[in-house]
């Protein structure tokens, strides 16, 4: 018998989660049935997707039921096997969730494409999050050469994607971010430039940055960011909305005036397009192409990326709580085991 | 020596438009020069968008100068000629205003096109209003058979257009109008669901209407008519924008609480495309189409459309305010001459 500990949902949060909402367990795991694996987690994926399943609301996914295992990508190594895609030993991208062990039916688990990179790398770079980007970009965004592509949270594994692969299309690459430290590493990036959204001139900055008005705004954030950004939004512009993570935590709407007829005339104004997507949209036709173009990209260190691991399930919770504050400083990874 | 009649901006206005937002003058006509033609006005276009260029505010066209003629589009004949293109007696389309008479370069005329329909049409069905719903919907709206349209001032030049276009492309068309006898008019279309958005039930219509959803909203007015739909708008839904009528009079945001990232959050979560677009960005390219596909179908009566018909220069104040209220019933026209 194999033990597995996990992290349940034991409460719904108002507003930004706590240590109470979150409750630890163990279960003895049944042995695999056919065509089923036993897994062992190396590395959970925390991304801000999580929080809105959290809530009983309507969005875009099913919530995670009070008592339910956390849910979330993971790197797992396959440690017994009743499906012959599998041997134990290969590591394999799944959706195990926030726990140490788990049964999985193996048509529900990708081979992780050896790649001469970290296995993690299939939870950011070239894992959801880069996909991500990459497809925001290549279905709505569509930078031009010349054109000025802005991102916040930009050094998350989505933005610093974006900043990236803009800058691949010819396009001018300006990301936002919270402090001086992932401020300079916008610069390290490529970026064309940083903006500290944390500093008190932010408006006048990210104006100067964009001197020829933004072409591409790709929202992951929302708040005071967008109400930055949409006045310098250019006619044609196009803005793939992908997350808006400033607004998970809330608990009411924001006081007046109420802006939201002004939004529809700035978009009818300005022959704006405004896009939600989730990256399922795209993954199934476009992974392949995505891989293809990154992938070596990443290998020779064209493509940049950075993890930030937290050791230990144990510590996933305030990994988490800090991911939604922007206290991360590149892709959230919790590292289980080796 | 001809002498012209017009409708000059005295002042602009704050809020509706009233009479003394406009004056009358009448001024002699220089003869026209080569490359002019002295046009005399039959038929005046007015049109919701220039309520816009009578504020000095940031929007998609320059506003109209104090003391300038009024704008608008305009079926005119020819009296003199100094162009080769234009015979004296042709009839042209073109963009003189609120004026009896005028001399404008024949470069920025089009002859119109013998449909034997009523010249007139070159400013409703066949004209600008009508290509306008035609272009939101090829391009944006892309309604599939099946897929449920909704529009709102649907017994106007546009809506009924995408009423009737979405209902040739095998989608269910949902019509939203003011009052009983729009209503009734819109079931005469063709239109599958008519609803009167002054009824007390009109969310609960507009849900009756649409049990499954909605799939592309033809927006064109704003206000209500978009509270009510935003929550019934299907995953991938499509929201061409391309007017908001019910805000145009408006001189200030309404109180709160803000729904702005509200808004930005259903895009998110519902995949929304909100496009906002001026039928400018596909006319040189798509006219063309859009007259061969639909100039028939209207010369055989397979697309109706209504004129609201004011005669006279002088009433053409009265007319405009009263269409910005949605009085009119039908493409609003003013009958200057014979």
């Amino acid at each position: 018998m194999t033990t597995s500990t996990r992290i349940v949902l034991a409460s719904r949060p108002h507003g930004a989660p706590t240590a109470e909402n979150f409750r630890t367990e163990t279960a003895e795991l049944r042995p695999p049935g056919e065509g089923e694996v036993l897994l062992e987690t190396l590395d959970l994926s925390l991304d801000p997707y999580m929080r809105g399943m959290m809530d009983d609301a309507d969005s875009y996914t099913a919530p995670i039921e009070i008592g339910q295992t956390m849910v979330g990508g993971t790197v797992s190594r396959v440690l017994e096997s009743r499906d012959p895609s599998y041997e134990p030993g290969v590591l394999v991208l799944g959706y195990a969730g926030w726990q140490t062990h788990s049964v999985e039916p193996a048509k529900r688990l990708t081979p992780i494409r050896d790649t001469g990179l970290p296995a993690s790398t299939a939870l950011g770079v070239l894992g959801m999050p880069g996909f991500t980007a990459w497809a925001g970009l290549e279905n709505i965004g569509k930078p031009q050469p010349g054109e000025t592509v802005v991102v916040a949270a930009a050094t998350g594994p989505v933005g610093s994607m974006v900043g990236q692969i803009a800058r691949l299309r010819g396009a001018r690459a300006v990301g936002i971010a919270g402090g001086t430290e992932k401020v300079a590493h916008l610069h390290e990036l490529g970026f064309d430039a940083a903006i500290n959204h944390r500093a008190d001139d932010f408006e006048d900055q990210l104006a100067a940055a964009t001197p020829d008005g933004i072409d591409v705004y790709f929202e992951n954030v929302g708040g005071k960011v967008w109400d930055a950004v949409l006045p310098r939004l250019n006619t044609y512009a196009r803005v793939p909305v992908c997350g808006l993570v400033a607004n998970y935590n809330s608990t009411s709407l924001p006081d007046g005036p109420d802006r939201s007829q002004a939004l529809l005339g700035r978009i009818l104004k300005r022959s704006l397009t405004v896009r939600g997507f989730i990256q399922n949209e795209f993954a199934a036709t476009q992974t392949d192409a995505f891989l293809t173009e990154i992938a070596p990209l990443v290998a020779d260190g064209s493509i940049r990326y950075r993890e930030d691991v937290t050791d230990g399930l144990d510590n996933a919770v305030a990994a988490f709580a800090g991911m939604l504050e922007g206290r991360n400083f590149g892709k959230a990874v919790v590292h289980i085991a080796d």
